[in-house]
């Protein structure tokens, strides 16, 4: 098992990854009841169906009436304010105090949204992360950052509340879905584009599937690389860099979600997409060569992540979802380049003119 | 004018309070827009009809599109998920991004959606607190609690979010009813019971209005004792006194609240009750004399203030209700108790029995 950690002053928290970090959760779960503090769980109904067995058994020291289920299965649609007004008054009534835990046991949609509840009910209580999908492994159960959608926009409320402890038992993904596996995989190029020429490499000598031998490691690489963003930069508020440049290829990516009606592309495969475009654009930029570009898309194939649209979008509404994006400010989009393969930049001098033209390229 | 200040680091902000302080909130939201920053205000609709000529000449830098009303007559009812998400939606439409602000025109009821809104809507935007009542300005608007209400209970999600600036007009006290005038002074009579004796002589020597000319620096002293109790628990982590200090009444207060349904008695006249039966309470663990109670009841009453129930509840209704309490921790109830006039503290030692004694001998 890998170890690593988040440091945040006196919020420092671990976070183990490899087969039996379940295990490790399951016995915060336990001395957490044994000091009286009621704890409650979030669930993803997959992972409750693929591991009943094992699930029922090893939480038996949480009874039922502890156990709030999220279809995840329904996609991004469990991230409303609806759901999350239902998660508060059901923690309610499993009495939930302020000395309570949330334990969010699921992909990226339960650990957001679960978590967006910790930090709001009773104005806060302890959160842990039990991710099962890749994604949220190498991503969204580490660093805080936690919300729902509006129609306006993806994760457009929201709050930072960093978990406690992240739990990531690598035994869950053998039964993810294969096109569910790949998308995580997006998140795992992505931090290769970021900072790492040699983890990039490395990425295209094989494909990772959910037996490799290397996964836990690569898992593990993941997580230290963004828990060093983090807390460098945990809210986003460095001017330049810092935590937005875990945004390569989302800005892309988020827009392409957005016009494609969520729920068509996996959050990863819209990512995938983004990161090609943004490629094509730190090309257009002068940054990348076309071999460069061709290397990325693959490593991408590679991983059996789209490269391209599954059916047209118009260059328009993805400008104007793009300036919806969370990310944008005073007006100005902001914007993370490859300045070459494994060392990205913000940069806000990427003009309109320059984004539409590259969609009209690709698209 | 008076000034105070929040000392919370690089978090400090200021309390402006009396006559002009709205004016240094227009010259603040002149000084965002200069800068491009977008701002929005979210405002109570009583005042705007109540100030519309005043507002529509001053708030000409912000346009009509930029305004929300929330129709704080309804009471609690717009402290509600359905009004959160709506005021998000609101938010998005405005084009407001993360260099934006909201600011909260009106009374605890705005600036607890408001701020729960500002600190949700893209993880957080700024917020500015302009509260017209006088229980917002000596209470909700500094601290930084925000929230809305469940079927469970009151404030049971939100967020710490500590606000820019706090500017108080006592101006705005001139068109506010004379029901919650005194509701807001039953606050007031809060603080000098938890730490404030020669306060307390004062406040019994005339009935405060809003004309008194002693009206801004009783507003003053109240911010400035909250601001001191949170610049030294900012989250209310204190496992004694602290921050819980300021629920004085408020244990009480809010189970008659909610049993008697949200709306019969104003949050103010609540805890006037709750005061009364803390004042029992604290008699019955042999702290204060019948006297002192009397004298409470008093300076209560001489403030248009109830000191009984209007119509009668049942004592385990009440019991039942204060068990859900945000403080109540790994099922202790945490109470505040008055060692004597003007020094209160927390208390883990009050017995279910000792508050049904309570409840029965007062109801």
């Amino acid at each position: 098992m890998e170890k690593g950690s988040v440091s945040l002053g006196k919020r420092t928290y671990d976070i183990f990854v490899g087969r039996g970090a379940f295990n490790l959760a399951l016995e915060k779960l336990s001395e957490l009841c044994s000091e009286g503090r009621c704890s409650v769980c979030v669930a993803d109904s997959e992972v409750l169906r693929a591991h009943s067995k094992k699930l029922s058994e090893s939480f038996g020291k949480l009874p039922r009436e502890k156990f709030f289920v999220v279809e995840e299965s329904g996609g991004e649609s469990a991230k409303s304010f609806s759901r999350l007004e239902e998660l508060c008054d059901e923690f309610a009534s499993a009495k939930l105090d302020r000395s309570g835990s949330v334990f969010a046991l699921g992909g990226g949609v339960v650990g957001d949204l679960a978590g967006f509840a910790a930090s709001s009910y009773m104005r806060g209580v302890d959160f842990y992360q039990v991710p099962t999908t890749l994604l949220a492994m190498v991503d969204s159960s580490v660093g805080g950052k936690t919300g729902i959608n509006i129609s306006a926009g993806k994760n457009l409320v929201g709050a930072f509340k960093q978990p406690k402890g992240v739990y990531a038992d690598t035994d869950f993904l053998k039964t993810l879905p294969p096109r569910e596996f790949s998308a995580g995989m997006a998140e795992v190029v992505k931090y290769a584009l970021i900072s790492d020429a040699d983890f990039f490499e490395e990425l295209g000598a094989e494909r990772i599937d959910p037996e490799s031998e290397s996964l836990s490691k690569i898992i593990a690489k993941c997580c230290e690389m963004k828990a060093a963003v983090v807390a460098s930069d945990e809210m986003e508020t460095s001017p330049v860099n810092g935590r937005a440049l875990l945004n390569l290829g989302h800005t892309f990516g988020h827009a392409i979600e957005k016009c494609a009606g969520y729920g068509e592309y996996l959050h990863g495969e819209a990512v995938s997409i983004g990161l090609v475009l943004t490629a094509l654009l730190s090309r257009n930029l002068g940054f990348l060569t076309d071999s460069d570009v061709e290397r990325i898309k693959r490593v991408l194939t590679l991983n059996d992540l789209p490269v391209k649209l599954r059916s047209p979008l118009s260059a328009e509404e993805i400008l104007k979802a793009m300036s919806l994006d969370k990310k944008s400010s005073r007006g100005r989009k902001k914007f993370v380049v490859m300045k070459s393969i494994g060392k990205s930049e913000t940069s806000s001098e990427v003009s309109d003119e320059e984004v539409v033209s590259v969609l009209r390229e690709f698209l």
